[in-house]
């Protein structure tokens, strides 16, 4: 970190400086200019930062500066390459792009069933589908809970897709992780710390959702979690972030992408449906997704999203999906890459 | 709800509003302009703002616009008389303002202790202290988790200040909840909605802290999750909110004071260690927190800062808390209000 | 316009709402639920918009709702088809995408030259270049002022490509406009309103980028001024808007795209330059807005970035613009179309 | 300013740095950590701060961070003593609080005049009222123009109380100086510069808004392009800032005031009317403004504000403002201040 004094900082207050970070252990450095004196104090990164907060309330000192990122194993620096892994025997990461689709909540073994076989037809490798659903108002529709995890497990017998499921709180992974083949963190608790250790335990495979006010860092940092654990397959998600734009839902922070893949390792995916919020929207959206560098896509879909129990207005029809997939093919192809074929 | 018609919407795209309306059992109304036409769906109000999804998929809509509230318990509607209730022997939601302070993170008996007496000899009525934290580093200090339970509740036993403590999953309210006179729920897991129906069972006082990125109108219906178990102990707490201003560590939403006060019936809490993450600011926020109506505060204090394992940078000393007390007691007093005696 | 009246209001309060609308001259609608009364006031459109803020201040009055949007000449509804006006030979607006690149600052007739043959040779249509600079320090390089004017023109008169420069003061736009073939409001300027009326009353082709904190609304607000003057000639511009995010300058609001598509018959550009503020994630977002239906993109070139007097670190040198130019060329193929040939 | 390197940069990265900080006449310093090299550039604080762009390209660096602030005459660092300038016979900077009210706009000359009467009776020392209007839409009112000062000047003859008025073009400046006694810049033009310029030059006392999006560091750089001019009456006010939330018009940013106190020593004022857009708010913001520090107020005033030509929702009556005025005077003497006595 670089700790830099007040321009009318007292001797003795950079000597007290010093000396506490003599007494972390730390080395300290500092820069004598003609207004002002900063220090730096340099360990092993991570270190380092965890004692920022000591030397803010020191007398004479203006700003402490982190210098090293907060996470280490999530970190670009740490893994020149690409992470790959498998999801049931679809591989994210790689140059092939991988397309999750499903409803928003599984209402029914019929209407789940029903859209998987639309998706998988239309070009969809995933099937996604909420058996939680975290709902703002508590009189909303919350999932049909267990019930929904078996009809997801059902779907994927008979289609052959993998499935990736919402899971809400520590003590239901290890049921939810009996069904699904990747467990998705939620954004609004993709701060929710002991479920990220949870996650990090259950060894599943991870799709960790962006929160609505996270940066960038603050996703590393939760993956961070994650992967602490020993736990490597995580993919991230941006989502869209809240801003003051009420246009849309959520704002796509689409430099997220390139961000993402210039500062971690980790596949990238984007969720086009919540980050607008807006089925009509959805399309535009995926492509820009797909040409910014995303590894995949997670879109919802819906047989009859007029009557859909929870997001019907950003929910694709089927045919919508299947034409929104052709497009993204050839955006794909543009940027060297293509489709994960459907087996 | 309301359902604007784009101006060139063909009849039988305003017909099939209608009917979809009253095959919902709501009762359509329309309103022909001179350039569109807007229906209204009436029916009870959390009721039909489930279904505005349905409409904003339907050809010709061009939005739909929500008119009741979706929370009803944590409405000023529900009560016109302010909500009071008791943590241990004091009484929050008064004339009376509620002091409550103490250290970011429990980190010894000792260092407790030595706060715990120093706040009360101040002013203060509750102890706060984290022993469970949720840090957005896996690195960092996690809190001494069931140990710093225990401590708390010793510290209770000498100085006969209540404690307040946050928890951080459901599977943990039952623990926490044996321990603490009031269960906190944290600004990243106001969201949480199986700890919110957790701490709603536990029929504990609550103290909601409002999410970074959450509405004044999400936190009432996070507060809603928590009423609807019969639990009406809920304090609402404005800890800032994140903006793109920089200079503080986040932006104190004064505003939601007045804002809360008119829509809710719930007593309101300002911690302004977190809203501003700078102790320099700490006392002039405190004051304009009790000047624009609230009910209490609740600030971080450390006997030394400049070791604290978390949040030192926005703790104060206790001399610099007794300040703040003084300070803010003539606030209260301008205000016609009186701080709550040390018992 | 919609008026929510409170859950408790008097019939009075219904009473004086309803004479109010009537004086103004509108139609008042009520629609009694079980809870509350609403009441359309129904009128021209823009006209009611006018009034609202006269019934928020009547008792009993919670919500008032504007139900017309508050821009005409700007709106889809005005024109179902693509606005397109030329800028030189160049065509807006049209199937073909338009390239506009250059330098943050005209520094020098040889640096404007250089860059300008070195784009052309890429396949960009138009030049860009301030020689009026909105800088946030006084301290900072200003811009070159007429003589930038000047060097623009000759540069013109030696490639061919036209021109398009800020002008960042109403008693300005006469000299700017007797140099440029388009005049760039910035985005601090967006709502300077004396500025707006200044360029749509001197009949010029205007860019006009989104403010840091604009709503798309009020971009298209800002629109109509410039329309309203009978100058039909603006293109709108996305170029990152302001939020928590620190990881990038600005974030690019892609969603905007589609959304302006939507709402608008005006051609949309995007700035990736501004809206990622780093070289490095500019080639990712300009085949983003071009994949979201971007008719041009406006691009900073510099032949040496690191020693350009203003916004190096977010310019493409010549090379890496011209192998933006190819991946754009293959995004624009793949949704169906294509780059304005170089004449 | 600090150039911090990739954790891989090359020793002929680090050569190249080094190199170019000579070049530019600084004095670098390297700090090599055991993870990365951090490379001070020293030297004259806001020259230092202008390279900035130029180090950001190139190779193996990784970030550049600021060390000086990027203004300098506004600065606490400039001035430990607080700036004091009068308006008319008004101090403002002083211990005594400043309290300026008024219309939104001038609508005619009995409007402005009655309730110019009825708050100078209720305590206020200036008044305010637009004759220009800058406004979101074309077809709302404008303001009266040169017959609104006319009309401003007449009742400050009438009543003594100097007045305040907005200016929104460059070449208006001189005619708007020439009644009003000091010049408001809007938030919409803070970041104007020819305007700011202008008003530097006039040498007129000014009140300077805060932009809907700016950062604290960009109003007090926007200060001293006036200040540059070798005008040092400049007055801050915070006007609230645009945020997620829209429970309120704007989020007052109470922390900018202890803030903006530490960081400069020009006077602050709050303008709870738009920092709130609803006149329910407008008391409490306007205590909690006074308690936080601010040097006055700036607050709308309407005799009836449900006729108001624009910003009814938020003004005052009469008999709401003196009732705010008794609040306010509470809350400072509470801190230690009394409000100007009216003459």
């Amino acid at each position: 970190m670089v700790i830099v004094m007040h321009a009318n900082a007292a001797p003795e207050d950079i000597q007290a400086v010093v000396a506490r970070i003599e007494e972390l252990g730390l080395k300290p450095h500092l820069s004598t200019g003609s207004e002002r004196t900063i220090i730096g104090a340099i360990g092993e990164g991570t270190v380092a930062s965890q004692y920022m907060q000591h030397f803010i309330v020191l007398p004479g000192v203006d700003r402490v500066i982190p210098i090293s990122r907060p996470y280490k194993l999530a970190s670009r620096e740490f893994s020149a390459c690409d992470t790959q892994f498998k999801v049931g025997d679809v591989t994210l990461g790689s140059n092939q792009i991988v397309l999750i689709a499903g409803p928003c909540s599984v209402e029914s073994r019929t209407q789940t069933l029903e859209v998987a076989h639309a998706i998988k037809e239309a070009g969809a490798n995933m099937l996604r589908g909420g058996a939680y659903k975290p709902r703002s108002s508590p009189y909303s529709f919350q999932g049909l809970g267990q019930a929904g995890l078996e009809i997801l497990a059902d779907v994927r017998a008979e289609t052959g897709l993998p499935i990736v499921t919402e899971v809400m709180a520590p003590e239901m992974v290890p049921l939810v992780a009996s069904f699904a083949d990747m467990l998705q963190i939620g954004a609004r608790n993709m701060q929710n710390y002991p479920l990220l250790n949870a996650v990090g335990e259950s060894q599943r495979p991870v799709l960790l959702k962006r929160g609505l006010s996270a940066t960038i860092e603050e996703l590393l940092m939760a993956a961070e979690y994650v992967l602490s654990h020993g736990n490597r397959q995580v993919a991230l998600c941006e989502r869209g972030i809240r801003t003051f734009e009420t246009a849309t839902r959520n704002t796509t922070d689409i430099n997220a992408i390139p961000v993402l893949k210039a500062q971690s390792h980790l596949p990238i995916f984007l969720d086009p449906s919540h980050s607008t919020g807006n089925w009509q929207y959805v399309g535009a959206v995926a492509r820009a997704g797909i040409a910014a560098g995303a590894d995949g896509l997670i879109v919802e879909v819906h047989m009859h999203p007029e009557r859909a129990l929870s997001d019907g207005g950003q929910s694709l029809k089927p045919e919508r999906f299947a034409e929104m997939v052709r497009q993204v093919r050839l955006i794909a192809e543009a940027v060297g890459r293509e489709l994960t074929p459907v087996s």
